[in-house]
């Protein structure tokens, strides 16, 4: 049966070219004075995104402190810093400028600021976020769908963990998506991003859930979308509509929408990532997902035979052969698509150790198996894990 | 381009088999002690759903006072009746408990009660929304999707006047959605509904937009859905998967999100169906959308060849052929798809006289030429009405 579920999502989106200045009007709207402006390594300098964003702030008379410096992969130490400036600043809101990594922090500063004890005890588990700092956003990289959610995923370096938070007190109050920041964007970044997007709707798609065929359609909508789209944009990295299609499917990827009446996704193959660059934060969360998507698939597939079947009649119009042998071409060809773009597909061509294999798969089932679909103990781990060696 | 946008619906949905009863555990947490129960011509007190409806606002202290007997085409007068109890009764929330012209009521009472003069200003243009009652709904019948959405339709009796209003404002607080309540709606009414939603998406698909692939991916996928359930629940009305698949797709239907970067949609054929059932209120909106929408898509085809031929291949599978061609048989396939739902096809079976197509396309462009993809004048909307008669 289709599942009973709750559906909200409160974030206010405002989409568009030349967008982004309008950040300091809609803070001034709700009363605020003062916000931290978090950003990460200085991207937002070379485009002209801080100079907007902060011009917007003053022209609306908020005041603003900075925490800059955000990671790829961001640490706790990171949200901490924030957490100790926010207080000593006495800011009223969190305002991320940036992509995943700088939203995510940005909610754990935003929750953390809120909390007397340590913010990494949300992500542990061991305290419940209460409340939080409102946070208004500017997005300069589609992919995490952070903009659109109430979820954050920090990294602690000295025990390698990469933990998720949840929580609806971290929905953004407002997004600003301006594709057009993302022009100029390396094809490397983009390449990443389309992958992110893309393993989110599969996540949920093979997560066993049964009688979801609206949902089923609104996750081959956006794949199809992804996939024509990256491709365009990866010879024409400023093309404006492919930037906005892979925009706004990013956002609603993740927003929730897509989850409704499902068993909540599997999100085996991020977690082992989390684990992957949790040793290896040279390699991007999408390059991580474009090589363990696929093996978690060649691993998995015989779980839901009619799902991975659907998926290759509706992706790839695979319609000829047994299901079985449809089944394995859509994974080649899934594979084949990510190597076009130019995304890695195994682990030993980005530079992994096979030696390394176990700890990550011990590392990435501490918090106990993974999976929906299939119930993924270490060993099981370690087996897609060798598939996405080769 | 695609437009920029500005998107929020902040929405609770509770969706699922035996939810009813969480309504009085919804307006208890918002701090509400009284509201206003709106309902329709009795069939809730039939299938069960008045009682746990009031029971569950006993059981959480919420005391209630009662407005029934909302017709399918919900009128002015009987708004009036709901906003000077509501005032009388001096509750805090307006609580509809019905289809879409319970919930259209429930709006209009909701911001009639907290204006001063008349509430028809508001759909006349001469005043603007600036505060509403909360509304917290339990949806019975799926069609309009307004419990997921900020407008109404009332009609105002004595001037035939059939007109909408949109604000934030009207966003309901929480809409529970139980589609087993649906499982003994009669087949008419679940045609009418499925007729509506597909028109929903068909409005917003033929706007003219370019550059909208992601949301035309997404209203394909709607269409789909609800075109393989009714034809189950036809013969099976109490099948609840198909139940869920529909109600779920009435509300993403016309929540907002499906508008995102169109030109706001065509709207046209709701325009001239609101006109023709202002003269004929034993036809219901869906039966006059089945009648009007392959008619207006006839008159308007040349206006986006591109994307009627898109229709023709995404939702009829309809691959041979010159575009014309193509169009054409789609339009004739939407209507045999109607036919054999048991929606009724032209305006003439239905019992309209010839002679009142003038006064109705008269009625029909009151407020002005009508559609975005073909601006049409009264003399458009007679040739339209004159095609749809046969």
């Amino acid at each position: 049966m289709l599942n009973n579920f709750t559906f909200i999502n409160p974030t206010k989106i405002i989409f568009g070219k030349n967008t982004g200045g309008r950040i300091g009007e809609e803070i001034k709207k709700a009363g605020i004075t003062k916000v931290l402006l978090v950003y990460g390594k200085g991207s937002i300098f070379k485009n002209g995104v801080y100079d907007s964003v902060t011009a917007s702030l003053q022209k609306n008379n908020v005041k603003f402190a900075e925490v800059g410096g955000v990671q790829p992969n961001p640490v706790l130490s990171k949200v901490q810093e924030g957490i100790d400036t926010a207080r000593q600043e006495q800011v009223q809101a969190i305002v991320p400028v940036g992509g995943g990594s700088v939203y995510d922090s940005a909610k754990a500063i935003a929750a953390g600021h809120n909390y007397d004890g340590n913010v990494w005890d949300f992500f542990a588990r061991k305290a419940q976020i209460k409340s939080a700092l409102p946070i208004f956003g500017v997005l300069t990289i589609s992919a995490t769908g952070s903009e659109m959610n109430n979820t954050a995923v920090i990294t602690k370096e000295d025990e390698r963990k990469k933990w998720v938070i949840a929580a609806k007190h971290l929905f953004p109050q407002v997004s600003i998506i301006d594709p057009s920041i993302q022009a100029t964007l390396p094809a490397k970044e983009t390449v990443n991003g389309a992958v992110d997007i893309m393993t989110h709707v599969l996540e949920l798609y093979f997560d066993g859930s049964k009688n979801v065929e609206l949902m089923q359609e609104y996750s081959e909508g956006i794949l199809r979308t992804v996939m024509k789209h990256v491709q365009v944009l990866v010879k024409d990295a400023s093309n404006y509509e492919s930037r906005a299609q892979i925009a706004w499917a990013a956002a609603l990827a993740l927003n929730g929408s897509n989850s409704t009446g499902r068993k909540g996704g599997d999100w085996a193959t991020h977690i082992i990532e989390h684990s992957l660059s949790a040793f290896h934060n040279d390699i991007s969360h999408g390059a991580g997902l474009a090589i363990l998507l696929p093996a978690w698939m060649r691993y998995v597939y015989k779980e839901d035979m009619e799902t991975f079947e659907r998926f290759a009649e509706k992706i790839f119009a695979i319609t000829q052969g047994d299901p079985e042998n449809k089944i394995l071409t859509a994974i080649d060809r899934l594979k084949d698509f990510y190597r076009q773009i130019g995304a890695p597909t195994s682990l030993k061509e980005s530079g992994i150790e096979y030696e390394d294999l176990e700890k990550i798969a011990e590392n990435a089932t501490l918090q106990g198996p993974l999976g929906t679909l299939k119930k993924l103990e270490k060993k099981d781990v370690l087996e897609i894990l060798k598939i996405a060696y080769e």
